[in-house]
């Protein structure tokens, strides 16, 4: 009786979903039909933070995947391989798969979807954004009926707890970076996290949700926090600003007409984001998705980004959505034909991403001058050349003898403003650039 | 060829999920799928904002829920009667129901899911509650592994701008509503806004869905904005907290143990909102639902509350989720055994409502009294005698020649609070109560 699943894993979110598996009451009623049957880890007699008969667990993976009896395999064992591998074989035998793995996802959602709807099986991955924030199901689902016009998210927990920390106490990064690895909120290898590729993943995975297309991750621009200093704070403030992590997908438009273009900007990097934007106001690990749409205009999911319980709640959902299908009449035997069109993910061909010299944006600028006068104008009139319409120009005060000048610009091709700055970098009376930072 | 709907109503909402339907480009691929069969409406020659064919424009209602070639009948028409009946009518002949209408599904939800799970037809109704936002589709299915702890919502659009409007310009209420009305914001009657009741509607909604049994919708407490005031903005802003109404449905919990109770509370009021939490920055016409659960924390879904845009966005992501289900095999005879229990709505006992008196809350009091020594004293030992115990007691200056006096009290029992309050009244030394509000 029920619907058996295996789980690949007993980490942090396998004991979190086990402890909701085994726990059903008061839940939907549906969970208790839902039996483990397999726990795959790497060592039998390890202390576990939770109870369950102890002749589920197993060392032997293959066997797991490869289990007649079982539907749904879990796999939140994180990493690459051989989580990609077993994901793979568990679709040959027939296997529904929720995965929380936003890597492998990211990187080898084509070849995997691909298997699954040969095999006429679901492939569910809610837990891989957002932590426990609903946002994959609604973008499939809820959301669909829309053009989406823009993804953009905080979706990387420690860099936002960091940005935040920085914002609040006026810190830098390496010290702030530092006491969250004490804390246990960042690794001990941070790259993942504070160099943006983590957020890159997932905005590879809700692009390709939110537009309908595959997305090639290394066409994703990636730019991390370590350059945020507290000085850019503590400027980005007192110009009605907060610095965030953010990771954007947009779908360009016609320069003139404002119709959408088949071709979109994909971009993870830190960014002023004006403090009235709903955004701004997304603290510590929380995580906040923003999908702009037509015609339902903003809508914003916001919560807990990470964390046992939250990811746990991600991955049950999946795994009771398919049993939902299951004792529905659909599910064991479907085909390309009687698949649900809002849980299989059918499409096959590449978005086009546009290279970042094309995209259009603000920009931030701190400077570093000699202090003389005329240098401002130099500079008014550098971008100027360029095409770069500015916002403000002005110079703060001083800072080791130099003169220390922000800069905002007006919406401009990236390629521009790059130019410009190439120009301002060989002039005399120019320093140093000590910061540039996109502008929401 | 395709799947076809039948709309009843083409107002605001109607022809919003119309000319997403007539043009389906760039939106999820089964909505081509979809065809619009007939349209009711009370006049035929009436100008439209629409084009579609006009020989699927009909007056003869009956004939549209019994039409044999519709699958899913679309109710948009709102008000009670003959919505109820022609939603009831559209069941018995085997339709899926797709609704935005809150005060039916409030008032009637029970005979109308009883007939659906009887007739094996899904009754959805994502456009009422929220707006575009979705929230019904994550209650049932991301959220429903969860036990929920509470649903705490500003879902009424109308009372929010009001209240916005009055915290930014220092206004009161009765020019604000004039003017809110004039710009469309409010209607001509704004009782069922402003007196709360909407938002009833709303949360007896939402509460059924997150707690999984049915609610009566007149044990849900409800009072409006209309006693506040431009003075009660301002204090609680000094306090640190902004007026919201909100909309709560809460489990009660063990006074000892916090084990949860089969107990609920429901109500709609006025509430001081910290000012950090995710609900005080929800401004103007915008919505926010914050759900918390275990074991996923609060998540919150915020976006625009009304509009035909979003709206009807979430009515078409109804219809598209019963295409899906359609397309995929389920679907046209679904039975008890057979329906999706995350679209089905199947629970039959009702939700026991615990009375006001009986709630726990924290309150905030505006007094105005005599101007002389031992006031303040005296209303401190008289709460201390009803086990109200206080935060703060502050005399806020003069106003009128009399002392006006803020009171914050811990969480307490309302009763306790209650009683107290009429022995004030009481007291030759106390004017008037000039505001009783509750806090978050």
């Amino acid at each position: 009786m029920g619907i058996k699943v295996g789980l690949l894993g007993l980490g942090t979110v396998g004991a979190g979903a086990v402890k909701i598996l085994l726990d059903p009451a008061d839940r939907h009623p549906l969970l208790s039909q839902i039996a483990i049957a397999k726990i795959g880890v790497r060592q039998l007699d390890k202390p576990r933070p939770v109870n369950f008969p102890a002749e589920v667990l197993t060392t032997d993976l293959e066997s797991l995947v490869t289990d007649p009896e079982i539907a749904i395999v879990v796999e939140v064992m994180g990493g690459l391989e051989p989580a990609r591998s077993l994901i793979l074989k568990a679709i040959h035998h027939g296997k529904h798969v929720v995965t929380a793995n936003k890597a492998v996802i990211a990187r080898y959602g084509d070849e995997i979807f691909t298997a699954a709807n040969e095999a006429g099986v679901y492939v569910l991955l809610e837990a891989a954004v957002g932590g426990g924030i609903p946002v994959i199901q609604p973008l499939k689902q809820a959301l669909g009926v829309n053009r989406i016009q823009a993804v953009t998210g905080i979706i990387n927990g420690t860099t936002n707890y960091i940005l935040t920390r920085m914002q609040q106490e006026g810190g830098d990064f390496e010290p702030i970076l530092a006491e969250a690895q004490r804390l246990g909120y960042a690794e001990a290898d941070p790259a993942a996290d504070v160099d943006g590729l983590d957020a890159a993943d997932k905005i590879a995975i809700l692009a390709s949700l939110a537009f309908g297309g595959r997305i090639k991750l290394s066409e994703v621009y990636s730019e991390g926090i370590r350059q945020v200093t507290a000085a850019d704070m503590a400027y980005a403030s007192r110009l009605g600003f907060v610095i965030k992590l953010l990771a954007i997908a947009r779908r360009n438009t016609h320069p003139d007409s404002e119709e959408p273009l088949d071709e979109l900007q994909l971009r993870v990097h830190p960014t002023l984001v004006p403090l009235a934007h709903p955004l701004a106001a997304v603290n510590d690990v929380y995580n906040a998705i923003l999908v702009e749409g037509d015609p339902i205009g903003q809508v914003m999911f916001f919560g807990p980004g990470a964390g046992e319980g939250p990811t746990a709640s991600a991955v049950v959902s999946d795994i009771l959505n398919i049993a939902a299908t299951l004792v529905s009449g659909q599910g064991s035997e479907i085909t390309a034909k009687t698949a649900n069109p809002l849980l299989a993910c059918t499409h096959q061909h590449y978005c086009k991403i546009s290279p970042m010299a094309d995209i259009v944006s603000r920009y931030y600028l701190r400077l570093l001058a000699e202090d003389r006068p005329g240098v401002i104008g130099k500079l008014g009139l550098c971008f100027g050349d360029h095409a770069v319409s500015l916002e403000s120009i002005v110079q703060i005060g001083l800072r080791d003898n130099y003169a220390e000048i922000v800069i905002v610009s007006h919406e401009v091709k990236e390629a521009h403003f790059q130019t410009a700055l190439d120009d301002l970098r060989g002039f005399p009376e120019i320093h140093s650039v000590a910061s540039v930072l996109r502008v929401l």
